[in-house]
C-alpha cells in the first residue's frame, strides 16, 4: 500500500472507497473475477474509452488490486487479481445480492452466481444475530479511535 | 425504481453500480447509517463541495436510496434511508471488512463496528461453505440469463 492522503484516515469504509469507490473500477474487478485479463476482453465487456479504461487498470495496479503480467506468447498484457484483489468477492457477492433484491421487476431476469458445489444460488451473506435473525445497521454502533 | 439505460442490464452487480457506484455516494450512505440526516451534517462530515453533495443527495433520492424529509420545526430537510437503503448495510459492511483487512498497516488503528447484543466487533461475513472454509471467486461460476 503506497502511503496516501486518505479522505478519512480511521474509517475503514472510506479507505477501501479511497482504493476501489468507483463504478468502472469495480466493473473491471467483477470481469477479473469472471476471468478476464486482457485489456481488449475488458474494452468489450464494458464498452468504456480506452483512456478511461487504461487509468482505472493503472490504479488497479498501483494499488495492488490487480497485477499486470506480460507473457512472452503474445506480447500482449494480462491482469490478474492479486490475494488483496481475489479478497473483494464478498464485496462484489454483496453488490450483487443488493442488485438482485432492489434493482429489478419481479418479472425481469438476471444472472445468477452458482456455487459449484452445490448447484445452487450462492447463500445470502447478510450477517445474522446467533438466533438467525439479520443484523441490521441500528443493531450496531461505530466505536470510533 | 426508474427505468433508465443500464451499463448491463441482467447484472445485478452492474445494476448496483449505477445506482450508487460512486465515492461520495456511499460515503453519504455510510454517514447516514451513523444516523447523519442533514446537509450540513453530511457536509461537515466529508468536507465536500456543496454543489457535489446536493447532486449527489439529489441522485440517492431519485434513486430511492435516501427519502427527504422536510420537518416544520425548522424547515431544513432531513435526509433519512429507505428500506432499500437500509439494505445497503451489508454491502457497506463488506467495504469495511474488506479495509480493515487490507487498508491499514498493522500499526494503525481504525474504527470498529460493535454489535449492541455482543458488545464485540460485528463478525465476518465472508460466505462460508457447509464445512466452514471460507467461499472463493473460483467456487463459483456465474450463470447468464
Amino acid at each position: 500500500m503506497t502511503p496516501r492522503t486518505w479522505t478519512d484516515r480511521q474509517c475503514p469504509v472510506a479507505r477501501t472507497l479511497d482504493l476501489v469507490g468507483d463504478r468502472w473500477v469495480l466493473l473491471i474487478i467483477r470481469d477479473a473475477f469472471d476471468g478476464l485479463t486482457r485489456f481488449s476482453e475488458f474494452q468489450r465487456s464494458l464498452g468504456i474509452a480506452k483512456n478511461i479504461l487504461a487509468d482505472r487498470l493503472r490504479l488497479l495496479v498501483e494499488n495492488g488490486i490487480l497485477r499486470r503480467v506480460d507473457t512472452g506468447a503474445d506480447s500482449r498484457a494480462h491482469y490478474r487479481l492479486t490475494p488483496r484483489g481475489e479478497d473483494l468477492f464478498t464485496v462484489i457477492v454483496g453488490l450483487r445480492q443488493w442488485g438482485e433484491r432492489n434493482a429489478f421487476e419481479a418479472d425481469e431476469e438476471h444472472s445468477v452466481l452458482i456455487l459449484e458445489q452445490t448447484g445452487e444460488p450462492l447463500p445470502n451473506i447478510d450477517p445474522v444475530r446467533a438466533d438467525g435473525g439479520r443484523i441490521v445497521a441500528r443493531d450496531t454502533h461505530v466505536q470510533k479511535v
